[in-house]
């Protein structure tokens, strides 16, 4: 006992990676797949740039069939080690081949700033290195918001299915009772990212109707309900959702953003007709009645600084705070110049995020919850030294380790912002850019503060060490620290 | 059981407040026997200011005798709830008086002044709004030098005999066996503040020949030595220890610093002859390497940015790093002009402190050991989910009740910074002067960073608001928060 642990059940020898080369391979072809959507509308619209999506499918679905052709037959129960593995390597290798179509067109100048577009897009960030977005062929636009949709599905998937089981940060609290040892995340994984992918197919229509009416042309419609939804935030313009400057526009994004920041397993429960309303979950309550409140309190600063008055303050308040604490990034307005006041302010909402199991990151509010719950409870017991108090969550009492890892994660969602800050800096990045856009690229927010980053400004200025240091931050951001950072404890490479 | 205390002994119908207002008006008493010295050096120096103090003691000396004499012979026992008012009470009306001589002088314009100069020493923060010191009579200069002296052995006596008995942030990691009850806190905190009264004597003592030696003049000498031993960072220079610029004296006060962020119970163990060694406790170990790593990387950005080079740069480092790690405050160097990576880690560094139960604040050397050793714990349950670890600290186990005090304590402070540094953003001070004044108060540093409140500068050109502000924040920071914000709880005040 002492200190030891006592299951070494799921060490072996050698690590064995087949099963993670598999499904990278299957995820890979898939993506490749993917690109021939592109590909055909840039066809009929008659853009040359179709052939490099053809090019870039064909490496990527090539590359994939040939991972997945070597290691077809291997094991499917993946240890908790490939899981981990599995995760990271996913989710970089299906940037670095995404950012294919971005590198090759000629967009951007570099690989860097291809790849800095694709984990942005796929960890659904939405931060941007391209400008003149409104003179791009649609063919890259669709990749953007495909990338991001694709990124969106694969987080509220994995959130839903894999990290639950791999307890981190306090998720176990989200365990799906059917789901019981890691052998079995990858069939149930299979049968839940079913649902799932249903449910945000058909969000995504109702966002893109919704968008057609509100008069957005077809591809714009399109783009922005899957960046919408998957809370990702690129747009079809430089001047973000602020281009259409209508109030409908405004409306939907808030709404479908909201949605995109609720825990879809309610989504699935309320499917089947077993879950409780939606609306009496409280981390859903929370969530909604702080940023009613947040929202609010965006509009007194704009009326108190004078940029805005009555509605359009009101519009302009509730779209960019909705934007940035869902962590979407959409912007209709250069909010980091009103004040001092207003830039602290979306400062600090970008470390909040929506709930847990939603494509929204950031601390997330259930973790506000417990830690809220801590401090309550540390300090009726100041007041009690023998008092004894149960911690609650969705009126079921929680573990003191779930608090613990809620506490851990916090504690490291900070350090690794601190790290990437001084990072930034170190680099030679000004202190504003630097904070804020570690902040931004942890919380996979998208835009910063300040000249260079801020709502109104774009990622291209910044040089190449910058812009892989903040690559970094968001993947790190996006798997929840520890699924990233487990594997830099020796203890996960020792037999 | 269910979530209510067990425990209900400390609990009484209405609130008495006769013990607190007793030993508030011994403390008084004493602040105003201790204005008698410097009316004495000045009336000594033919300085009229001698009158101010004279009268500041009798108004001081006279508002506690009548305390004291008007609730002489009640309980000497405290309940908690008394001890928690009693705490803040002393803080605030001690402060509330000694700035009865700066405000009576004329050597600051309004009482809010010399209330945020008066607090500031009394925490041990070493924010000042006065200028022009190097002309002020030394009796201004001395009771700037009391303050803080007072303030740093008022705060160990407290951290050792009061906090861990209220268990407050982990602290009762440093219970000291012999202390069982809240009811013996009176009794056992006056024999151990007569050691540590003794110590903090002598450490003074041997600082003050230390900077005689060095060239310091005897006014410079004994009030540099009362605010260095404090880690207060009062200097009788506007150019701060700068004004020196002596290698001799920059030692000496790296040495004093140093020793005064150190456990003084460790000091009071040796003494008694029954202590392990010093340097094996584990968090003076821990707070050592850290000051030799921070120093050697504020050296490596002297050298890159080409501000100093060599010996010099090695000496700006090492004053500078232990001024604001400790919570001092002495500049040698306006750091802040060093690019954005000074910037950023003297803001950085300002939130650690020292050790627990020295003179330093911030969140403290011991609170980042169990932050750490619970987040390796967190990974290590990660990868072995059955596995059963335990948390050290001086290799002895520590309960989930530690490590969630500890816990808690970090989100608080964090929050409570986020909220003192928003109220000053809305009262309209700039980003970086909000950030660096919120950090410098809450951890007692005393300089912030930028422009104004940098340490090249002065906190006199901020408006009325955000100093009480400020004063609010050095008042609750020096006080362990919760000592401050228990009484927010409604819980408190229920009968």
């Amino acid at each position: 006992m002492d200190g030891l642990p006592t299951s070494y059940t799921q060490r072996q020898i050698f690590f064995n990676p087949t099963p993670v080369i598999l499904v990278t391979g299957v995820l890979l072809a898939m993506l490749g797949i993917a690109m021939l959507i592109p590909a055909l509308i840039d066809h009929a619209a008659g853009n040359q740039n179709w052939s490099i999506f053809a090019i870039s499918a064909l490496v990527t679905g090539g590359a994939g069939g040939a991972m997945f052709l070597a290691t077809r037959g291997s094991a499917k129960a993946l240890t908790t080690r490939q899981a981990f593995v599995m995760t990271v390597m996913v989710w970089i290798m299906l940037s670095a081949f995404g950012a294919l179509p971005f590198y090759w067109s000629g967009y951007v100048p570099t690989y860097t700033d291809a790849f800095f577009e694709s984990i942005s897009g796929l960890t659904t960030t939405g931060a941007t290195v391209m400008s003149g977005l409104d003179e791009m062929p649609p063919g890259i636009l669709l990749w953007r918001g495909i990338l991001q949709w694709l990124g969106g599905l694969g987080i509220i998937v994995m959130a839903v299915s894999v990290l639950p089981m791999l307890q981190i940060g306090g998720m176990q609290l989200f365990k799906v009772e059917a789901f019981e040892t890691p052998e079995k995340i990858l069939p149930r994984a299979t049968q839940i990212s079913g649902f799932i992918t249903l449910i945000f197919l058909n969000l995504t229509g109702l966002c893109m109707l919704a968008y057609l009416m509100a008069g957005m042309s077809f591809l714009d419609a399109i783009v922005h309900a899957m960046t919408t939804v998957a809370t990702g935030g690129f747009s079809n313009h430089d001047e973000s959702i602020g281009y259409f400057d209508s109030a409908a526009v405004d409306m939907i994004a808030m709404v479908f953003m909201i949605i995109g920041s609720l825990p879809f397993l309610l989504y699935v429960q309320a499917l089947q007709g077993q879950s409780k309303p939606l609306f009496k979950d409280s981390q859903v309550r929370t969530f909604l009645l702080l940023l009613a409140g947040l929202i609010l309190f965006a509009w007194t600063v704009e009326e108190a600084v004078g940029v805005h008055n009555g509605h359009e303050a009101l519009r302009v308040a509730a779209v960019n705070v909705t934007s940035i604490l869902t962590g979407t990034g959409y912007a209709s307005a250069a909010y980091d110049g009103w004040g001092p006041v207003a830039v602290g302010f979306f400062f600090f909402i970008m470390f909040i995020g929506g709930c847990a199991g939603s494509t929204s990151c950031g601390i997330k509010i259930f973790r506000f919850q417990v830690l809220f719950q801590n401090l309550r409870q540390h300090t009726a017991r100041i007041l009690y030294p023998n008092g004894i108090f149960t911690q609650r969550f969705n009126d079921r009492p929680i573990s003191e380790d779930v608090t613990l890892a809620v506490m851990s994660f916090f504690f490291l969602y900070l350090l690794t912002f601190a790290v990437s800050a001084s990072a930034l800096a170190a680099a030679g990045v000004d202190t504003l850019t630097a904070l804020s856009g570690a902040g931004s690229a942890i919380s996979n927010v998208g835009p910063g503060l300040g000249a260079v980053i801020g709502p109104a400004g774009n990622y291209q200025p910044l040089g190449d060490l910058p812009k892989w240091i903040l690559s970094i931050t968001m993947l790190v951001g996006r798997l929840e620290l520890f699924t990233v950072l487990v594997m830099l404890s020796p203890r996960f490479w020792r037999a």
